[in-house]
C-alpha cells in the first residue's frame, strides 16, 4: 500500500518542521505540508487568550478547551479528506493529549495507509535551540518533550539530538511506500 | 440555511486578510480562516520556481502549473470537508481562472451553503497599498484588480477604496445567515 | 540645508511604516528605515518581560523601565551617527514620553538638518485597522493616538484617517529639501 | 579592558543568529543584537533588484554594488557609536569580502575592544540546514561557507557542526572580558 500521509510527532523544538521541509525535497512527488502551528493561525485571535481556545502560558505550559478541541476535530477530518482527494501530506503535530491525539487522527484516517514517526530531541538540547530561535515561550521545549509521546506507537522514532533534520528526513523517506 | 463558509475574492492587495481578520472578530462563534497564500506555503518550496507550480514573475504576473492545479483541488475538498464535519470557515482566495476557479469550490462545495463575496479595490490604490506593504512583488495588484473578477458571480461586493476592512466585515457579517 | 533624517512620530497602527515604504520608493536617492520595532527586535529577549525592559500589557498600554531608556538614547546616537556619515535616513517612532521622546532625538541631532512629521489618524479608525492587521495586542492603537503628539513639534502632520500611505508619503516628499 | 562589542562572522546558515541570541540570554548584562540581515531589511525595496544594491542570485551567490557599500559604511559607524554611546552589542556579519569586510569594521572601530569570532560550519551541514530552514536560497551556505573567513583574522572560533548554539555561546561568553 502506498504512504499517502506522513505524520510526525514530537514536542517543541524537536525539530519537527525542519525535517518536513527537507522530507518536501527528498521525497518523489509533491507533498503539501500541514501542521499545528498553521491550525493555530488559523483560529480567531481572540481564541489564544480564551480558556476555551489556546492558552500559552508564562512557564512554557498550553493548554486547550472545548471549542479548540472541536475545530481541531474538523481540521483533522479536512486533512484527511486532502489525502482521499489525492494529495500526498505530511503532518507535524505535537500530541499534547499522548494516546488521545493520536486517537483523534486515527478514528480520522479510518484505512488510510499513514507513516507515524516520533521526533525526539533530549530535553536539554531542546531548551537550548528554543532559546536559540528565540521565537517560543521559554518552557515549552522541557515541559513537552516526553510528554508528547506517552502512549503514543510509532512505525519509526528519530532522534535530533545529534542527527541533522536533512538526515532524520532521509530514515523516514527511506520508509516511505 | 445556515452559512457554513464565506469565501471572499479579490485581487492582491485588495484588503481580503485584513477583512478576514475583522469578520473572525465580528462574527458569532469561531470561524477558522484559510487561504490561498497559507496553501501556497504548504507547497514544496521547489515548486514555487517550477512551471508545474508557482511562479511569481518580476513584473507581478503569476503562472500556475498542473501539478499547482491538482493539489489545488484536493486542498479545496478538504477545506469543504472541514465545514461539513462542523466548523464554519472563511476563505479568501485569489481567483486567477476567474469563472474557472468559482467552479473548482463549487464543484467541492455540493449543497454546503456558501455566501460569496467579491472584494473589489481600485487598482491604482491597491498598487499603492502594494507598495505600503513591502512584501508583494510591484506589478500584482494591478495585474490582477480586474482579471479575478471575470464572470464571477457574488451575492454581496465590497469596495475597499474608500472604506476600511472592519467596516467592510460588518456589511458582510450582516448578511451571515 | 539639505535634508538628512526624517522623522515619523505616530500612534500604533497609525500607518508609519505603509509611509515609510512609499517614502523610500518616492524619494530621490537611497533612504535608510529604522524605527522602534527593530530597535526593540534588537533588545535581549527576557526584556520584553521585565519591568527595566518594555511591558507590553494586556489592555494594549505599554510601559518602560530604566535599561529600556539608556539603550535607546545609545541607539539614538548611533542612528544620528549613520545620518553624520553620509546615509539619508528615515525615522518611524512612536513617542511614548511625548515631547520628552523628541527631546532625547534633538539632543543626538544637534545642527543635523531633520524634518518632523506628526503621523496622524482618528483613534476609532487606527483600531480597526489594528483589528484587521491581527499582530497587535488590541488598545494600542486608541491608547496612543494621542498621547505620542502631546507637546510634540513638527514641520508638518499628515493624517491617514482618509489619505492613503502613497498620498501621504508623496506630501512629506513634496518638503525634502 | 572591557569588551564593548562582539562580531561574529560566518557563512549562511552557520548558526550564527541562534549563537547571538543564546549569548543575549547568558551574557551579563542587556547587549543590543544587529546583524547584515537587518541593515538589508533597512534598505530601501528597489535596492534588492539592482546591481547598485545587493542581488541574491538563483544560484546562491550574492552580489553586492557601490550604493549598498556606501550605505554600509555609513551603518558600520552608526552601531559602533552606539557602542561608544554606552550599548553594549553583539553583531553578525557575513563578510562577503573577506579580510576587507574586516578592514570595514577596524576602521570604523578604532579603539574600542572587541571580540572576534568566526563561525564555522562544514559546508554540506550548512547546505542541509539551509533546506530544513527553507527560507534561504539553496546554494548560499555552500558558496559562503570557506569564502568568509578568508584573510580574517579572530579572537577565536567557534564550529556549528557538532555543537549546539547555546554551548557556542558560552565558550564565547567565557572570553568576554
Amino acid at each position: 500500500m502506498t504512504t499517502r500521509m506522513i505524520i510526525l510527532n514530537g514536542g517543541s523544538s524537536s525539530g519537527k518542521s525542519g525535517i518536513v521541509r527537507c522530507l518536501q525535497a527528498e521525497l518523489p512527488g509533491q507533498w503539501l505540508a500541514f501542521g499545528c502551528d498553521a491550525f493555530v493561525d488559523a483560529l480567531p485571535a481572540r481564541m489564544q487568550t480564551s480558556d476555551d481556545g489556546i492558552v500559552f502560558a508564562a512557564d512554557g505550559g498550553v493548554s486547550v478547551g472545548a471549542e479548540f478541541r472541536e475545530l481541531e476535530a474538523a481540521w483533522t477530518e479536512g486533512i484527511v479528506a486532502m489525502a482521499r482527494a489525492g494529495a500526498k501530506i505530511v503532518i507535524d503535530d505535537v500530541f499534547l493529549g499522548g494516546a488521545a491525539s493520536q486517537q483523534r487522527w486515527l478514528k480520522a484516517l479510518g484505512d488510510l495507509p499513514v507513516l507515524w514517526v516520533g521526533v525526539r530531541c533530549d530535553s536539554e538540547v531542546a531548551a537550548g535551540r528554543e532559546l536559540a530561535r528565540g521565537d517560543r515561550t521559554p518552557g515549552m521545549a522541557a515541559t513537552q518533550a516526553d510528554l508528547v509521546h506517552e502512549g503514543v506507537s510509532y512505525d519509526l522514532e528519530v532522534d535530533t539530538t545529534h542527527v541533522e533534520s536533512l538526515d532524520c528526513a532521509r530514515t523516514i523517506a527511506a520508509r516511505v511506500a
